[in-house]
């Protein structure tokens, strides 16, 4: 049975970009800290009209995650608090066998960085994932590119 | 015209406690942290039935305070991330001319220990504040006694 808190995920850097990325369902993402501890941060999001705080703790490949859906009057109250540790990039999402690749093109003080992350339902899934040739380098857990790292710089 | 997302507090320990205090209104308060960086921290309070999640960053005298309402929902999902950062106490609210002392009584593992807050309009009646004689030394931004502190001890 799935951990409904566990969030079992990989991160990789990029070979080149898949072929038409543009026909791949895709949302810009904007995104805050709260607070980052060592251990654990506080996350606000808005895609599209959706708004959510996220709590995640732990190492980069799995961790505890908890999600709230905020709404916007909730959202409009924290976000000025994000300021300074922000960022933004759009989303696409590429269907991969069961799986769902999600390819971030970052925006603003970030651009020219694109990653790839997949998340995956079990460990088991998560050990024996076999990426299509497109992608690239293994960056899970480099702190380079968290992106708690990539709002703050 | 005061800043809404500022809080202006001092912190004080008492000499004795007031006389009669369970005359006053009070209310049982749990609350436990999400995440708490050297700047900010996000605080998850149930107080009676009202569930908030509050963000500060800044000195302890003068900080940036946003606060929102949580639904039980969203409060029962967050919660359990607070785990071995909490702490509960009893609040008294004792009316001293135009403002309010706050006097917390805490349980748990810090039983014994008794502060008084009192939270002013603006800077001058910061400054100016006379306090009764039954509050003691000013404690205000002393690591020991924050209240981050004594959730994580």
């Amino acid at each position: 049975m799935k951990n409904q808190h566990l969030e079992i995920e990989r991160k990789f850097l990029i070979r080149r970009l898949p072929r038409n990325l543009g026909r791949y369902s895709h949302a810009r993402i904007a995104q805050g800290y709260l607070a980052a501890d060592r251990g654990a941060h506080v996350r606000l999001r808005r895609k599209g009209r959706i708004s959510t705080l996220t709590f995640k703790r732990g190492p980069a490949r799995s961790r505890e995650e908890r999600e709230i859906r905020l709404t916007a009057d909730q959202f409009a109250v924290l976000w000025p608090a994000t300021r300074g540790a922000r960022l933004t990039k759009t989303r696409y999402y590429i269907p991969c066998r069961d799986l769902t690749i999600e390819l971030d093109v970052y925006h603003g003080s970030n651009d020219g960085l694109i990653l790839a992350e997949v998340e995956f339902p079990g460990s088991e899934s998560c050990r024996s994932f076999q990426p299509p040739d497109w992608i690239g380098r293994e960056v899970t857990g480099v702190k380079r590119y968290s992106n708690v790292r990539l709002a703050c710089d």
